[in-house]
């Protein structure tokens, strides 16, 4: 347990549009367990959180509200946020932070927010940044978990550290952030490794949650107002009327362009660096990448069974309709089958999924969506 | 019409293993549209012959014999003769012909043997190059249609040619058989192409029903004895205990090893080369190059809206369940989607689709062979 009242803010979002046609609209990458490990990725986030932390909250739409709840027993009715439209991460963790600001007046409370769809299989080295991260929190510092970066990826947007802040006694080492900088393209990616002071941003941050309203009284007062007036309705009859009235007008930002990039310039950003076996699931190449592969070298995900392959070193395959599945001859393969739609393409054309679903959305074709 | 009695025999027969998962036991190839013309294999073999004919007989097992029925509506039901276990095409053509020549024992019957899951685009030339072998025929020569080879083929067997017959007025040149050679490798196949004089045997055979059943009882004389046997009982009330007793004891032999091979060491076939955009539709290579494609470069057979493709120029694509297909940066990919297995391919390995089954057969899964 760590030494502060801290909150971990868990924004369910976003359908995973390059895991189709598993992941959809209705069915998004949170709610599935793409690990095989019988927990969805939402479930498997709460696991990793709950033991860590004072409370869990989840942040998600409306049309989710009640799968969140469903596959969350722990999580206790008050602290299933419900946003009536999506309007960014930085509205979402606002509101979290605005809730527990006004629920816990005389507390000093610690949050961090932590995706619904990532898969971490370092829980100790996880738990020790963590940590880490409250305590420097604590200095009212915003702080971020900066994540390993093993490769050069152009699908992610970076955290360069500078000095070691001079903290003795941290459970793990943090650094000043001399910037935050976005998706770079290959060349600079590969710079960025060679320099050993890069790692990836995943959007974990921790800081109080005065700390962060403070900023965005500064940075967005328009969105800091409304979402304290949110907030002090929250827990009382008005919050239906308060919110339908003042949550549309909030502005749609990420936290990343809202705090940490201004924040960073000022010199009010620390990273905790960590090897956490991370990934964010982004699409079909990292979810072969995270599934085990069979003595014939094909990665399965879902019913073993099911699958034959021959000469396909390295395919995924994912099973999710009950037919049999044979690849012949297609090393790399990826072959995604479910119900009503199949999916059949190779790794190196994983980012182009997304092309597919936009054309399905450009042709009307929403019940596959 | 051609001037003799002349009868086309189809054996309907074979389950087309390299085209699973769409070609099954129960279902097989030549049961199946698999042009997309409204008609099976078997139909278009019908549409092909009725008209040059004086009558079509179809040989087929007994576990198809109901669905032959059932997709020739012009077939007497008198022609449809059912074999009570598979014996190769020897026993087949050679039933036929002993029917026809037990039932026209005044006539000079011609009998023509034609595949029934076999494709022949150009019908015109399909009609002389019959019109001609008919005409040899009646001359006591075993006449074969030779198929001219497009490319170097190691799936066929190949017919050699020698000089021309001097036979003035044929509608189409005929030659004499100097070997029936067995499926080259693939060197050999290009010096057979570089003569000129190689076709490839596709088993069309035309011969009067009596050179057949001569020829027959010199090389196999226990099999022409049974034949006869057969032919005798099969239109009065002692078929089946007829058949029960004799057929099992048949030999299992191809036509072209019992009578070809031997036939044309002494010189007593022949052969009219033709050009008839034959396919064997043997597997899902040849059905792709078969099937028109797309404006975006897949092949479809089936319902044309089912199926997505981005950079998957050549693919050949089986939307044989109701399911959307969306195939992303395969070229030359085959997918067949049937509603309980699927095939993920490429044309390159369409030749290995065989130990696909095979496997699936050794593993006991019968419910998808």
């Amino acid at each position: 347990m760590v030494e502060a009242t801290f909150y971990a803010v868990v924004p369910a979002g976003g359908a995973g549009t390059r895991l189709w046609p598993l992941s959809r609209a209705g069915d998004p990458k949170f709610l599935l367990d793409l690990t095989g490990s019988g927990r969805t990725l939402l479930q498997a986030t709460w696991d990793r959180l709950d033991p860590i932390s004072d409370g869990v909250l989840v942040v998600t739409g409306t049309r989710h509200a009640a799968a969140v709840g469903a596959q969350l027993a722990g999580l206790a009715g008050e602290d299933l946020l419900v946003e009536p439209s999506p309007r960014d991460s930085m509205a979402a963790i606002g509101l979290a932070a605005a809730v527990l600001a006004h629920r816990h007046p005389d507390d000093d409370v610690v949050i961090g927010s932590f995706a619904a769809d990532h898969v971490i299989t370092e829980q100790a080295a996880f738990t020790t940044a963590v940590h880490a991260a409250v305590e420097v929190a604590r200095q009212d510092l915003v702080v971020t978990i900066g994540i390993e970066a093993d490769h050069p990826s152009t699908a992610f947007g970076y955290v360069e550290m500078a000095d070691e802040l001079d903290m003795p006694g941290l459970p793990a080492p943090a650094y000043a952030v001399r910037a935050f900088t976005e998706k770079p393209d290959e060349t600079t990616a590969a710079e960025y490794l060679a320099t050993g002071r890069y790692r990836w941003n995943a959007g974990m941050y921790v800081m109080r949650a005065a700390v962060l309203l403070r900023h965005l009284q500064r940075f967005q007062p328009t969105m800091h107002a409304g979402l304290l007036e949110i907030a002090a309705a929250w827990d009382g009859p008005d919050r239906a009327v308060t919110v339908d009235r003042v949550w549309p007008t909030l502005t749609k930002i990420a936290i990343d362009h809202a705090i940490s990039e201004p924040l960073s310039a000022e010199g009010g950003i620390a990273v905790v660096p960590a090897v956490l076996g991370w990934s964010d699931v982004g699409d079909w190449r990292s979810l072969a990448e995270l599934t085990p592969g069979r003595a014939d070298g094909v990665h399965v995900l879902g019913a073993d069974g099911l699958v034959r392959a021959l000469g396909s070193d390295g395919a995924l395959v994912v099973p999710a309709s009950s037919r049999t599945v044979v690849v012949l001859g297609v090393p790399d393969a990826v072959v995604v089958d479910t119900p009503d739609a199949l999916l059949v393409s190779t790794r190196d054309h994983a980012q182009e999924v997304k092309k597919v679903v936009d054309a399905l959305a450009a042709d009307g074709a929403t019940d596959l969506l």
